[in-house]
């Protein structure tokens, strides 16, 4: 993308007084929601030279490209923004597990009506073999 | 869900300084991301106690029981919160389309790799027949 398109996209959308975006990741196969996360200007610009999806850590304040130090990257496959284009759903090829606890997705936590809360995932790698 | 689980399922939650918390919502049978917006405690009070699923209003500062002006309304199909407890999964049965633009999912626009934006849903309601 050049960087006149970029700036376009970029000033189309609604960052929050942070400058960030709240950035969605499904599968683009098996359709499930990995994980939510936010992005910036520049994870963006990050995210559509690389291919590779890439977010703002806001606990490291800095950028956090995703898989870098466990492998387990994100390919991009489709790039969405919302009606009122304050959100992103990135579709993407997940490498590996999206969950720091070695799980699929991070929303492995169900809550059922009477409020009990049980693991609806197993852990797939070792969070060890990680980080 | 009594007031005890509920209480230990808010607690356990992690609101950001408005005492909001992210949720997205996606079709429990056809899996597509439908929208994402925020809930704050009594919004997830309310979704357990009726089943439909009731977000918090940012711009109106008032509860959003999705679909009571539209008739489109989401049934609550399961509830799940990620690893780090901060953002909130409702898989829904979404009654006619989630978005007010009258097409089935907000998630509508897609930026393509040279940085075009495509419309990739028609509008399914004629949003004058939503509000």
């Amino acid at each position: 993308m050049n960087k006149s398109k970029l700036g376009d996209l970029l000033s189309s959308l609604k960052f929050n007084d942070q400058g960030l975006i709240p950035a969605i990741a499904q599968d683009s196969v098996k359709n499930d929601v990995l994980m939510m996360a936010w992005m910036n200007k520049e994870s963006i610009e990050e995210t559509f030279a690389t291919g590779r999806v890439c977010y703002w850590s806001r606990s490291r304040q800095n950028l956090w490209k995703k898989g870098e130090t466990s492998g387990q990257h994100q390919e991009l496959v489709d790039f969405l923004i919302d009606c009122d284009r304050d959100t992103v759903l990135v579709k993407v090829k997940q490498h590996g597990v999206a969950c720091h606890t070695g799980r699929r997705s991070c929303f492995y936590l169900s809550v059922s009506e009477n409020g009990d809360t049980t693991e609806t995932m197993s852990v797939e790698i070792d969070p060890k073999d990680l980080y």
